[in-house]
């Protein structure tokens, strides 16, 4: 340090800020206009677009202390990316709303941008306004447009008796993340450590999955981010059913053993931000769909299969992993 | 006060808050799907969309030692309604974000909701999904979603030499409330005082009057949030253009004679948020728009033209306006 500090969202002021944040934009092509006037002009690709807004706050959705501007800025974008998903739908535009202390490095607000942009561009999303306020606290709100990829979106609420439960990716390697994280652990003691890390803090929306699985027609659809038994719950409350899982079906995140005390299963189940989808899905199509889910590099594996009775994972009740599983993440 | 104080969001928790926030939103009528999925599902009523987010910020952007949380609810809807309308748009569907200290009362939340909803009424917009998270400090992040009402949208862009210069409603009303609100100055006083003091916190988003001059092609348009000089001047580095203003064709709202010792004009110029359209058109058409807005009880006046030379407002530079201002608004 010089002695002069940092430089601060203060020293540039808000106007400065926000011409920064649009530069970031740059111009659309085409018919589009993007930042710069009241509202951006948008062209969806359909219809029928789908769109969601989620607040992330300092200090209760994120930790500064081991997260970097790049990190909450990715999370921010990929986590509002995986609800579309979640609806069998993919993103396309997004806007993003930071509350900034004035005392904020402007680093910070840079990396920010660096990790949102990153994520879009994972994602093909264009990021096409914000706005900026002082603030207390950072804060980040990022609202998303997008479109389904087939004509209707998929719902929670269309699960059938008989269904295939089938799940995306592996399960738990979010919550090992945090814990690791929490205990100050470094991506430097080996590649599972880095691998869980990188669940917490660079999540993946499954936006290519979600296109691949709509041509198999899911009944029901969600995005993990509360933990595989709240949940499967929420779908099976919209659709009004039940369910049996095979607890040794469900794909429990191998890397998850690097964490000392942790208990694979029960983070599989009950900890959140996998962001993998969680489907139902007519039994019959389920092999072809894992087949050619394939092509993504994500597996997909089949759990259990709506009822009309009690909800269950392996002997427990949906209700007594809930009440016993680790610790809520985005509540602590 | 019976000795066990105000219910506080902690006191209910945020599922059940999130619950009562998608009772108040409701079942959506037809094929589109609301709150309680993973993002909403929407049938925009045109191929073009118009996209905006606004932050609010308790302490910043809005003072709870005068406002309620329905004037807060009412000006996040109403801020975003006039910036669609200042695209000569239509808003249709609004998700809000909540951060939410736990000691906040509950009756905040519930008033909030209702300013909200009361707005989205009024302009005929639908309250689709929300996500609320705990926080330091009071925000709202409302994102709106609109059409515009022709087959293009009104840029700032699209100002040039010789067009009228028009702006509706009469300017600087809500500023002069803003100087009551601070003095602690009551409704209770007359009726010019309650009218500045609702300027203020009950804006009102010019939505129906955009709609008739879309009929008459504006070649650029704003809303006034910054002040006539600051919002008149985006216009014109837009456009590339210079203007001359007739001082003494602004109009000044009359109620501001209520607040001792404030200058008429200057607030008139200078004062932000009346959320008035400032516009710019044909100026062989301006006399017919004015005679089409009788209709929505909204006056319309040409305080002058669009030049290729300097920016001048009576006398003075539009550049002497801006630094001899009136405090800004939000950036105090």
């Amino acid at each position: 340090m010089d002695g002069q500090g940092t430089t601060t969202v203060a020293d540039v002021g808000e106007l400065k800020l926000i011409a920064r944040l649009r530069a970031r934009i740059g111009a659309a092509p085409g018919a589009e206009v993007w930042a710069g006037d009241d509202t951006a002009v948008l062209l969806p690709r359909g219809p029928t677009v789908l769109l969601t807004t989620d607040l992330l706050v300092e200090g209760v959705d994120f930790d500064t202390t081991y997260c970097t501007g790049a990190d909450v800025g990715w999370k921010a974008l990929a986590a509002n990316a995986s609800d579309v998903a979640a609806m069998c739908g993919r993103p396309t535009h997004a806007v993003v709303a930071l509350g900034l202390p004035p005392v904020t490095p402007l680093d910070f607000v840079d990396e920010f941008l660096d990790g949102l942009l990153e994520a879009a561009a994972r994602w093909d999303v264009s990021v096409v306004g914000g706005d900026i306020s002082a603030a207390g606290e950072i804060s980040a709100t990022v609202s998303i447009l997008g479109n389904p990829v087939s004509d209707a979106a998929v719902l929670r609420s269309g699960a059938r008796p008989g269904d295939a439960i089938c799940v995306t990716g592996a399960l738990g390697g979010a919550a090992a993340g945090l814990i690791g994280l929490r205990r100050g652990l470094g991506a430097d003691i080996g590649p599972a450590a880095q691998r869980v890390l990188e669940r917490q803090l660079r999540p993946y929306a499954r936006v290519d999955e979600a296109a691949v699985l709509a041509r198999f027609e899911p009944s029901a659809m969600i995005d993990i981010s509360d933990g595989l038994a709240v949940d499967l719950e929420h779908i099976l409350d919209a659709s009004r059913a039940g369910c049996i899982v095979d607890i040794d079906a469900v794909p429990v995140d191998p890397d998850i053993a690097v964490i000392a005390g942790a208990d694979p299963l029960v983070l599989a189940v009950t900890g959140g931000e996998d962001f993998e989808l969680l489907f139902t899905m007519d039994v019959d199509r389920a092999g072809a769909a894992a087949e050619a889910l394939r092509a993504t590099g994500t597996p997909m594996t089949t759990i259990g299969t709506v009822t009309t009775g009690e909800r269950r994972i392996g002997r427990r009740s949906l209700e007594e992993w809930r009440q016993d599983g680790w610790e809520h993440l985005r509540h602590r």
